[in-house]
């Protein structure tokens, strides 16, 4: 059950057998229904997800009540609104499953304490927030630089797993552009891509 | 001469003499005219930069040849090309002296090699990315969704300090606005808070 994000630790830090203990023993798992949310905007996001089977999504909705999407999150990814777990300022984000979904999570009073008792926990987390840095920074440059073509390049280049089990509409949300432009976007990158 | 820098670090983490020695032992020094730049865009940011004196700012120009201030860091403040430095890629900022200053700085494999002799220093990073990151989201966020009277009403209140010492132009730049805007802001926030 604690396979996969252990796995994912063990790709930045090397735990000793009564310290991979103590992180599961900070631990909690749910499952979610498609469409179920863990986090809706204006609440304070209280915890860190790993997600352990399924795909997450974190969107905002503007001011007209359209969605934007800011992140997916498939297996072995983490997602949450670091800015408010950080801050424990009321959440901008949104997140729900879009499949059946299963996640491991923890609140910041644990991981507080899990820096205390295993100090390189301080350097997990450490690359975790500067992965979150890097992708916030990443995705305001091309946002503003790039054009929907390049942007969806990027993104399939980026996450090809991803492409293949999201649906259009939730893409084209990613992208900033509507599902007709996504498919037109998509028919010139094969046929370009084919010779 | 390191004294500034070992305060501002002793708010995050305790160092016994012997590890401050060789915290000192990876640090440079490097007086700065005004107008003076530490980096130019394209470049890859290999420093991190600690202001001990004086003030610089952070900008990018963008295609039409305007600059825009992303950051500004006076005494006490940390500066740099973070994404660039983490990520060893071309640097999307420029960074120049704005008064004459002094800054102290260090290198990437420095630091990397700090992480595995002093690891606390783990933790000091970990802090520094999590501010550097939820100032670019706010950043992000104040932009799009406050007008310029509510920026410089943040900008004043978060840092009262620059107000006083920096060119209008340069606050202006910060703000996304003209001089002539935030001057008529400017008035009309000081009789606001007159009476």
């Amino acid at each position: 059950m604690h396979e996969l994000i252990l796995e994912n630790i063990s790709r930045f830090i090397q735990l000793e057998p009564q310290e991979t203990d103590y992180f599961i023993s900070i631990l909690h798992t749910k499952k979610l229904r498609k469409r179920q949310h863990v986090l809706h905007e204006g609440e304070i996001c209280r915890y860190e997800y790993f997600v352990n089977k399924g795909c997450l999504r974190a969107y905002h909705v503007d001011d007209k009540g359209l969605e934007h999407v800011a992140q997916f999150a498939i297996e072995d990814w983490w997602t949450g609104d670091m800015y408010s777990f950080l801050t424990s300022t009321p959440a901008r984000l949104n997140i729900d499953a879009i499949e059946d979904s299963e996640v491991i999570y923890f609140d910041k009073p644990s991981l507080e304490k899990l820096y205390i008792e295993v100090p390189k926990f301080e350097r997990f987390f450490r690359m975790l927030v500067q992965n979150a840095f890097i992708a916030t920074q990443r995705r305001v440059i091309e946002t503003v630089s790039m054009n929907a073509d390049q942007r969806y390049c990027n993104f399939i280049e980026r996450y090809p797993k991803m492409e293949q089990r999201l649906p259009l509409k939730q893409i084209a949300s990613y992208l900033g552009i509507t599902p007709e432009s996504l498919s037109r976007i998509r028919s010139n990158y094969i046929k370009n891509h084919k010779g």
